[in-house]
């Protein structure tokens, strides 16, 4: 619980109304009640007024006649309030006694490493990590401070995650990319032994699944956040701090830059580029060696600035009416040749 | 073992034949054999009176000189009678010695919870329900009475399931939604305080996912039915005896009204809605923001009404024949100016 | 560690240069260092000269002036040598203490059974294979020879998997097919109580899931590769040596040639059939009942001949032009007319 007036001060804000209000959890405007802080923008400025939160998060506009915090941008400051106000209910730290951690395992200070999990040699887990039931840590893999892997994540041998990252139960991170070359009878399985590298402050969601290189590594850099069942190929790089919404697939040796945002079930075929700040729309296919350049979303498989696209689709909803002009400049002509022969 | 009576008497069908035959399990027109029983209807009649079934369900039609039983649906009375000679064997009711169940856990009569399960604090398991190896029940979740969840179901903190609800392997449910802001600098992640809601006679396949709500609940009706490897965003709600084909995707905020039909790898952006009764056809994309009403099916990317999506491409197809008739009036026209010229 | 020469005499292939040096490891001719073994074909080739691996695999064309091993085909023989110099490192044989395996399982010699795996009653396991930990193998399952099944792989009861194969982790043999039947209130869950049936030499990558049959058999002939996050419907058939992409979902009852080749995110309705060598571009779309035949690559939704797709696609960019040239013979009728109505 804290007061308004701290929540202020976490987030640079100004109180208007009481400051000593007391806060226990978020909600939205519509179902906030007692105790409740919000945040409003645009269009939900309307519901200030009626809302039932104690504390609303708001731009600088005319002051309503209730507490609020004016603060330069509502959302962020309600996602980092909401962080503080409600930090995610950890296990406690310590190794559970089912659990079977190798001898040589390095172990921060404050881990949490829960019933049936393994960690195999060489790993080493960093302070305050948590691992929740059932995790499996490869041999040789590395995770570090402050991370939460949810049950059921499996990290092949030699994985590197960073700090501060977030694993969605069943992720799975390094196994084999899908290689095999056709001898002319069979495909021959082209052996996997590069890693996957995980920065610091990335989120990966529920059973997603990332592939190790197959000679050098994938690599997905700091704060990039993932959606539950994507798939990422083998020597796939993705930039720090992008983004890649649920079900997108991205194919082996393909990178995206940094602050880039991919909407869900895209599909990105092997050795592409989507350039720093680049913008792909859901649904998206960008075949084999294309590059998406930033500066405007793409759209539509084969993947095209969004603007292009609909310019065709344009043209395509004129379809019928060009078919009647054509049709009508058909029965002119030939009622003026029939005319011009009498 | 049934006989063909018991069977007619379950389903509310009419022996024509040795209602005294005895039924072991159910099978295929082509494949089944002594003992078995099948199913007819459309075309598949022709085969009634070659297949080795001991009994066929059928409709109402001219009597085949067999042993059948006449029912309405032959269909749903052969997954009722399938159900009854063939149900699912499951473990034995009991708690495994090596589950860790917490100790203000409420279990019901009959519970099985296999080894490696794990039900923390204040959860509970309603009577008949089985839990099969490596299930994580989170705390304070709730699942109803005589649900099957197969190996490693993760249930987060907070969700409830209801009765009868059937998880495949490797379910998650209640993870994290995906919420992150932008400050300007990095993806700020949005808690997600909310949680998620399973109705009774639900179905979710291998591998899927359903997040929890930002801030309010996920919701999944009762009777619905999820194939494997969906995705369902945060604050989703789908209606009652929905169905929603494999590796399908829904974003935050959408609904899906009752006894709606989605096929495979279909997209829908987030804030969009399905109407009662919706048809959404494969690999439809919805955008943001769109409804699709009821009354026919929608097609496309993005959806649209399958009617219109057809005649568009009739045209589209016509556009060979369009470009022809261009250039054969371009020549007419041209000729004859250049005659009138003369 | 092998020689430059053993190597050649693996692969089938002839040294240039120093037989007597020493392999430990492959890479790429970037950034292969001493002792790498590395692999050149067509454009690649340029690099010869300068790359600092120890031998390159190479094609029999003019010789550099390095140590090189010429065979016929250099990537087939760099996966077999790579296959060589680095075996997977797996388990040691032996049941693991905590591992449940009913007392009527049948066990092959060195077999390696996983921390808290299971393998229910009925089940066997062949010689060699190795299940990681948190391994299901259900009841009256079998499991051939020198298989991997990575952590957490599931198989309901009665699946059947070959010699050789290779699970990622998180995959799901075996799970209920989708089928429903809508009773007028409700949907009536169809039994499945088929099975799933996986050949030898077969590779799964993680988290994909493939259904049972419903009567009958699924089915995943010999040498099949399935990519990360695939979903594969009751009762269908994969043919000898098919691959296919990561994400890709094929519906119930669909069958799938010899030597296939499907690419990712595909989506193959139920009842389809691809013959053997048939191939399919990324997100195809194969409505219901729809047969792919071989020959030509198939492109886009509805799935169509690759080049079909290009010529229609080549109207589509016309269109702006046909609206133009249809606008210019308008207005050169119409001033025809006016000049001979003057």
């Amino acid at each position: 619980m804290k007061t308004v007036q701290e929540i202020a001060d976490l987030v640079g804000g100004r109180v208007h109304g009481d400051g000593a209000l007391e806060i226990q959890t978020v909600g939205s405007l519509e179902r906030a009640t007692h105790g409740t802080l919000a945040y409003a923008e645009g269009k939900h400025l309307a519901m200030v007024g009626s809302t039932e939160a104690s504390c609303v998060l708001i731009p600088d506009i005319e002051l309503p006649a209730r507490t609020v915090i004016v603060v330069a941008k509502p959302r962020v400051a309600f996602a980092r309030a909401a962080q503080w106000l409600l930090p995610p209910r950890l296990p406690a730290a310590g190794v559970h006694e089912t659990a079977l951690v190798a001898s040589d395992v390095t172990l921060g200070a404050n881990v949490s490493i829960g019933a049936w999990s393994i960690v195999e040699p060489g790993a080493s887990i960093g302070p305050g990590t948590v691992i929740f039931p059932g995790g499996y840590v490869g041999a040789g893999a590395t995770v570090g401070a402050d991370c939460i892997l949810y049950p059921r994540v499996v990290l092949y041998p030699g994985t590197t995650v960073g700090d501060r990252v977030i694993l969605h139960a069943g992720v799975v991170i390094g196994s084999d990319g899908f290689g095999f070359v056709f001898d002319g009878e069979r495909q021959i399985k082209v052996p996997q032994v590069g890693r996957a590298q995980v920065g610091d402050d990335v989120e990966i969601g529920a059973n997603a699944c990332i592939d190790r290189g197959a000679l050098d590594e994938t690599i997905i850099a700091d704060g990039v956040k993932i959606d539950n069942l994507c798939h990422l190929g083998h020597n796939v790089r993705i930039g720090d701090h992008s983004v890649i919404s649920a079900q997108t697939g991205i194919a082996g040796s393909s990178t995206v830059g940094r602050e880039a945002v991919i909407g869900g079930q895209v599909g990105i075929a092997d050795y592409c580029r989507v350039d720093d700040h680049g913008i792909v729309g859901a649904q998206c296919g960008i075949p084999s060696r294309k590059r998406v350049p930033a500066g405007q979303p793409f759209w539509g498989t084969p993947a095209r600035p969004l603007k292009d696209i609909k310019k065709q689709r344009g043209y395509i909803h004129r379809l019928p009416r060009m078919a009647n002009e054509i049709a009508r400049l058909r029965a002119e002509l030939d009622a003026l040749k029939a005319k011009l022969d009498e």
